[in-house]
């Protein structure tokens, strides 16, 4: 059996998130779709990340297997000419048996992207949160340093998702201003489900200045959810890239 | 009376274009919808360009005509909060009684978006035209010089469009190449319908090698539409800016 291993990039404006689910299409359903129908047999796909409904990807990584003898540059360019047009396979690559898109993850990188002006522009609203009053990158750059390492973040987990353990490691964190976009980066070993996002919600308030850059690491230390700002908007997400 | 001009930025990619239409919802009828809701008066709106089918604009100029007292910075608010979000104003101002956003435009800037590049990225098929094969952006900057000055377009026209005289002013035709992108400019008193798009579709068979360098100056000056190249796809127009 060939193990393949595909990079995708996708809008997810207009799907219910990566996983199978009853309530609307979802990436995964369509990739497995186009997957099953160039290869004439089912298939079984194993994702890198798991976004979230409306959550996007640069760099989604997703394995699968098959016997069939297609070459690999026929295998993705076919896909491409069969996914819509907000997905699409950026390259597609033979890899080891024992290779699993999500459970050889050695890390996985997100990016959140704010738009700080005072009007959302018509190329970006699907793209990124729109924040039009004034916010200090730097302050946020200083306060994400807190969670670098590894940490219980129940504080910024979704309310009621129950886990074996709550502690992540968080590789490196930081914010960037590029422009009039902000952009707050997060590597880590794992996430928590919406983690990201609430930190993301969370460390805008400091950034607004209706919390103290020191009430963050506070909060985080709390390990309760209740302490933390509101989750950010799906929208501004990004899966960048997953490191093996 | 007061004659009020706004700057819009919008993605042309769900509308009919900017003019009123039967079979179809335009950037006119939205815009002037909700400027009379807000005015609480029908108006007429007059735009700079009246962009095609499809086509984006990040500086269309409107002008219209209201005896409100509306304070402007009030007036851009709710337009903003009443308009969809893929149409913005990004500026709202008074303006000389004489103004006319078309009549009074000294110049207007069409920028043209080439993505080259083997996938059509999620983030751009909407905004840009996908060529993913070879194409030389210093051979069509040379070419396009071709355009500069007083010229009689017929030959990059609209099939069947009838006008009282062909002969567009060209102020400044260039190519630039930033990244994956390549960006066709084009600034000019006037432009004939589809002049753009038609440019930009001979241009890329420059590009690609199938026309010489030399090829271009001559189908210019056969003034024959049937020519040039293929119209190049609406979604990758902009109408960039207004110079009065």
């Amino acid at each position: 059996m060939r193990n393949i291993a595909i990079v995708m990039e996708y809008d997810g404006t207009n799907y219910h998130g990566w996983q199978c689910q009853p309530n609307g299409i979802t990436l995964e359903e369509v990739t497995r779709g186009a997957i099953a129908r160039i290869l004439d047999h089912d298939v079984k796909v194993y994702a890198g990340g798991r976004t979230d409904a409306g959550v996007h990807a640069s760099g989604q990584v997703v394995n699968f297997h098959t016997d069939r003898d297609i070459p690999i540059d026929s295998l993705q360019k076919g896909l491409n000419s069969m996914l819509p047009e907000d997905i699409r396979v950026k390259a597609a690559l033979e890899v080891d048996p024992s290779f699993h898109a999500r459970y050889s993850a050695r890390s996985k990188v997100y990016s959140y992207a704010i738009v700080n002006t005072p009007f959302h522009s018509p190329f970006h609203f699907r793209y990124s949160w729109h924040i039009p009053y004034r916010i200090d990158s730097n302050i946020m750059d200083e306060t994400i340093r807190n969670i670098e390492g590894e940490h219980d973040f129940s504080a910024f987990k979704k309310k009621d998702e129950i886990y074996k353990s709550t502690v992540r490691n968080v590789l490196l964190a930081g914010v960037k201003k590029r422009g009039d976009f902000i952009y707050v980066v997060i590597e880590a070993t794992g996430f928590l489900r919406y983690m990201v996002r609430n930190i993301v919600g969370t460390l805008v308030l400091v950034g607004t200045g209706k919390l103290s850059k020191d009430d963050f690491p506070a909060i985080l230390a709390s390990k309760d959810r209740v302490n933390a700002g509101p989750t950010a908007p799906a929208k501004g997400l990004f899966l960048r890239r997953i490191r093996y």
